[in-house]
């Protein structure tokens, strides 16, 4: 397994790669990897010849009252869980290295950017965009892969994608969850063990939201009462939102009718927790 | 010479391109094509394998009250200019397939966009950055060739693929004049005669100025005063802006110390105009 710390390094690997006609997966991360991550490599390895890992806290996307210091890191843990997944090369640059002093160059994130998520994280999806964006080139995979509790992440880099006209495809993959539900994420590693208790109200609304369309229910409106009712019950849990919006361009639905994904974020205490489902109808 | 209106099918030429290990040399314009692209597509020709030349008045670029209508379009004689000097690829899109409903995912431009004539255009490199890239994507190639006449745009862009860490080089190339010393340009189509004689005012006050750092001036005031006296002096010539720049961010200079961007922006009547030369020291 090939360690690159520098934009030329990796992007030495990886040439070295494409002159043998290798299909490449991209896998990016943020580090301090966990069972979706993982799943996320295996389903790259599945279906790639090489797989390359990039681990990098991007502050691009960190508001300036968020968790960027304090998010959780081990790299040395995460080189040996690549390693032993066969992973080919770990990107890991500084963030001087990804940003030198004068970088100014950056995607402008699109309209589906702007809800959700984007209401409390202002500039969150311009530094997804951007930092990804920068990983494509880098590295030039044939195949990238993303979780699926990060949704609105992965419906933009799918609009980027397909607007930029980049030659790649983005595979969206099923959010990995512990026996109890809670999808894992490595912000789990904030909460107490009451927290993490309280944090099953996640599951235990998207549940209920759940039943209700499988019992017939297409109203937003009770669907999303029903979430939000759910949280409420928890002490430790504040709402941020609950919505459901279509799949396309992430505009609110009031019926639901098609693809359709209800997506929650809440804090439980410090530490803010997102999830989601999609509804096929 | 392959002709190419659809993304698809100019990927497959490119692809088909690159899987024989040909080097791609792009020269990108909005067609009506001068003298000064065809310099760019000679330089394309002498230094790469391929020669692709998009044609494609790019409809992001411009303003609401600007040319975008009016700006001279002739595919027939394009085309001509292209097979003779050996082109491989033109790639020709209508503007519906380079921006099929709900595009939505620009590229911001930098601070470097924000003076000169993006004072006045505001939003003009947005789209021009945003098209470039689109067509780096499309196009793969591994040279791209600009002239200088856009001196910032060129600059914009070579901060775009160093931020973005694309995998190709541009390549900045001298403005082709005529011997009247007037930069060709598309839009010097919309001159009378009477007009593109005043338009000459624009290289006498860069040759002014030249002649002064020449002699030992280094004060950006009584350079840029020289270049506004001699624009002054033309009545059909309206001066928009004389800046000194230097070339890294482009902010403002005041002393001529290190390499230097001096540029002017002049209404010809209902023409704009833009003119630029480069002081090295």
């Amino acid at each position: 397994m090939e360690i690159a710390a520098t934009v030329a390094q990796a992007k030495a690997v990886v040439r070295s790669w494409r002159s043998h006609g290798l299909k490449l997966g991209l896998v990016p991360t943020m580090g301090y990897l966990h069972e979706g991550h993982l799943s996320l490599i295996d389903r790259a390895a599945a279906e790639c010849d090489r797989v390359a890992v990039s681990v990098f806290v991007n502050p691009t996307q960190f508001g300036p009252n968020e968790d960027f210091e304090r998010y959780p890191r081990d790299f040395a843990k995460d080189s040996k869980l690549c390693a032993a997944k066969g992973v080919g090369l770990i990107f890991c640059p500084e963030p001087a290295e990804m940003y030198p002093p004068g970088h100014a160059t950056y995607v402008e994130a699109p309209a589906l950017a702007t809800g959700l998520c984007g209401r409390s994280r202002p500039g969150h999806f311009r530094g997804v965009l951007t930092v990804v964006l920068k990983l494509f080139m880098i590295l030039e995979p044939d195949m990238a892969y993303f979780g699926l509790k990060d949704a609105q992440q992965f419906f933009c880099l799918k609009k980027m994608v397909e607007d930029l006209n980049l030659n790649l495809t983005v595979v969206p993959c099923p959010t990995v969850r512990e026996s109890s539900g809670l999808a894992l994420s490595s912000r789990n590693a904030y909460l107490s063990a009451e927290e993490k208790n309280a944090a099953l109200c996640l599951t235990k609304a998207l549940n209920k939201a759940e039943s209700l369309l499988k019992a017939g229910e297409r109203r937003g409106e009770v669907i999303l009462g029903a979430i939000k009712e759910t949280i409420a019950q928890e002490p430790l849990a504040s709402l941020e939102y609950a919505e459901a919006v279509e799949t396309g361009q992430l505009t609110e639905v009031k019926e639901f009718v098609t693809e359709t994904l209800v997506a929650i974020a809440v804090h439980i205490g410090q530490t803010r927790l997102i999830d989601n489902f999609i509804w096929r109808g």
